[in-house]
């Protein structure tokens, strides 16, 4: 049966098998979580030789005392290492703590109140009480949203396209608003949709920075840089290649970091920036920190050691995340097949899935799935303010549960979606 | 010689003296640093076992993954731990990251920004634009005045006495400046003067709450709570119990680290707070973090254990340090005596020895010094602004060198204050 050609009868009495189908599910009294991107403790696992690795051994390549004081930008060799994940020269690197997030975050503020270039650049221009806004893509990643929110920063949408954000509409707002002061991007397997940025994309992002105000900046947050579930997954163009083509390495900011490499909370974070950004990052930046922590970067450089290892550590994350993602892709085929309930795809990195139910029914399926026991990240996440005009994106996330419990929660997703789709077509 | 009492003949030829000395010190190339509170290899190698402490057992007492995301303000065996060190309940502790410095930067920067009792409680007014201020007992710690500095905080000073800060002065300045919004404080071996304050110093400290803004706050950096140099070093009392028998919680920010107990770059720092201060504090964390490094912090918990464990491991430390105090106490002694050159005492804990210089000398002697390789921390760099208003204040950091070479660096000191000394006086 497809959805848009039933007739009443096809939807009555789909709503009858689908509504027992729904109870039936319900009387399990199940529990299920797929809200949020953590690795499971299989994939955490993966990396415990990282912590004897050091076996006593607290220097740095160059006889730095790992566990004293000292070194805010981190120890060299972890530039070394992680100059290649965000594809910049080691000079242009700055090592943080245990989270990219918080880079992005201090990223922002310095930008906002202290500014990058000299106090007189900040966004927060005080005299005139201007708005500062930021181009958000959506759907996006809600954590992003709240930097600009906790800041203060109005948040303007572009629609996500099977190429990156739609970049007619981010010049188009760039070029017609003047408060314009970022943007940000996720640009392989973008969360949640899972596309990569093509080349054209990425050199039109590099090209912003000639149209956009001076202290305008790219928030490239390559999250899942070498995130892969297949080894013939699409490659990201560089945007600091493609940004020294266009002589805009000033505007992009890049970030990432071993959350989903090693430990999501005991990780290392890193950051590429220009000369001149990196000199005011780093200025502001000593005023509340000492340096990270060189002896977990050690452990990190020790384990991760070069590309060549750590590609093949990030391949067995693959073989683990592989038969979840597939288990969801396949539930949600043969449920949902081609009856035009929704819109989703098997993403070849990254972590999530991202489904578009009809317009109106990402609350209402949520809910639903709720009242059955399968917590779902709620309906609205994806977008500035938790606000979906469409009120149709869902994020699936695949990574956590057990592949058993992965079947029975998209089982429950499937079901919620056609009757609630089956429902919405009966009373319209 | 007492300087005071000595003639012109007497001053000549201590002039001549000094001056060879000071050449034959200065003819041995030396290159020795007392310039920062860093612990010595030593002290951090009685950490190492915390390095495979865990022995594979990535669990908190609750069950959690300490590897996974997850728990912005700390696992609760590190809050318990560290709760006694601190003297605040389990409940009113958030854990950090690696830096006592950086929870106070953020929390100065909340209360600036964002507000600690919502957004209209934000230090900083741009309607009004009246200045922020804040009280700075001097001399003090040089990264403290930073905030301030790039916070946009106008600082007040107010002498430090043998009891603690000039309360008379710090009560007036409250009672007669409504921009005032806080206070800075190393109440146990106050930064650098070593002094513990008294008793009725932390009740007057506890009763500011009631005379201050509403939005003021004391930050208590309590770095050097449990950094005894003897056994019978005096008690601090608790500004918490202080507090609460005032009905002034709110007013107060508690902090510490383990950067001087076990690695000090990669510790676990912590802060006490009422209810409703950490209820703002994790609200606005929460836009830049998931959390700190759990893996750490349990190794922290597994190693230091408890308040017995805890403080025996601290009294390996002071093994290490009492020495190298004593040394240059007695280097100190020997050389300047009661001559009435300078001014200075042997501390009971913490990590400096504070030296007073007659006015007009403090720039001199570091020039002097580094002159014939003693590295000093800057002169002034114990007040705001970097600016010591009698050019007096010298911080001696005795910790890091080994004692052959504090000895060393300390006559090389002693040489250059009387030597300054002398010349003034002739100059004079």
């Amino acid at each position: 049966m497809h959805i848009e050609t039933a007739d009443q009868a096809q939807l009555k009495s789909a709503e009858a098998t689908l509504s027992a189908r729904y109870a039936e599910l319900q009387a399990r009294g199940l529990s299920l979580d797929m809200t949020r991107g953590k690795p499971s403790p299989d994939q955490l696992s993966l990396s415990d030789a990282m912590e004897s690795i050091l076996n006593g051994n607290f220097k740095a390549d160059d006889g730095t005392d790992l566990r004293n004081y000292g070194g805010l930008d981190g120890i060299t060799e972890a530039k070394d290492l992680f100059a290649q994940i965000l594809e910049v020269p080691t000079d242009n690197v700055l090592i943080g703590g245990n989270a990219s997030l918080t880079l992005m975050y201090q990223s922002a503020l310095y930008a906002m109140h202290f500014g990058l270039n000299g106090a007189e650049s900040a966004w927060h221009n005080k005299a005139a009480a201007t708005p500062v806004r930021f181009i958000c893509p959506v759907p996006g990643y809600d954590r992003h949203f709240a930097i600009c929110d906790h800041l203060g920063i109005e948040m303007l949408t572009v629609p996500m396209t099977d190429t990156g954000p739609d970049m007619d509409a981010v010049e188009a707002l760039i070029d017609s608003d003047p408060s314009i002061r970022g943007i940000w991007a996720v640009p392989r397997f973008s969360n949640p949709t899972g596309v990569v940025y093509s080349d054209e994309t990425v050199d039109r992002f590099a090209q912003l920075g000639k149209r956009a105000h001076s202290e305008f900046r790219i928030f490239w947050d390559n999250a899942y840089a070498v995130h892969t579930l297949n080894a013939d997954a699409p490659q990201l163009k560089s945007i600091w290649a493609a940004c020294e083509a266009e002589g805009t390495l000033d505007s992009v900011l890049i970030f990432g970091s071993t959350s989903k490499v090693t430990y999501a909370g005991a990780g290392v974070a890193f950051m590429g920036a220009s000369t001149a950004n990196l000199k005011a990052l780093r200025h502001h930046l000593s005023f509340s920190t000492i340096g990270p922590d060189k002896v977990n970067m050690k452990r990190h450089t020790n384990f991760l050691r070069d590309m060549p290892t750590y590609l093949a550590h990030m391949e067995k994350h693959a073989a683990l995340l592989r038969p979840r993602f597939n288990k969801v892709n396949d539930v949600l085929t043969a449920e949902l097949g081609d009856d035009g309930y929704a819109q989703w795809h098997l993403p070849q990195g990254g972590y999530f899935i991202s489904l578009d139910t009809k317009p109106g029914l990402a609350q209402t399926v949520v809910d639903m799935a709720a009242a059955a026991g399968v917590k779902l990240t709620p309906a609205g996440a994806t977008f500035p303010y938790g606000k979906d005009p469409a009120n149709s994106n869902l994020r699936i996330a695949p990574s956590f549960p057990s592949v058993a419990d992965l079947e029975t929660a998209t089982e429950v997703l499937a079901v919620c979606v056609k009757l609630a789709t089956v429902r919405q077509k009966l009373n319209g």
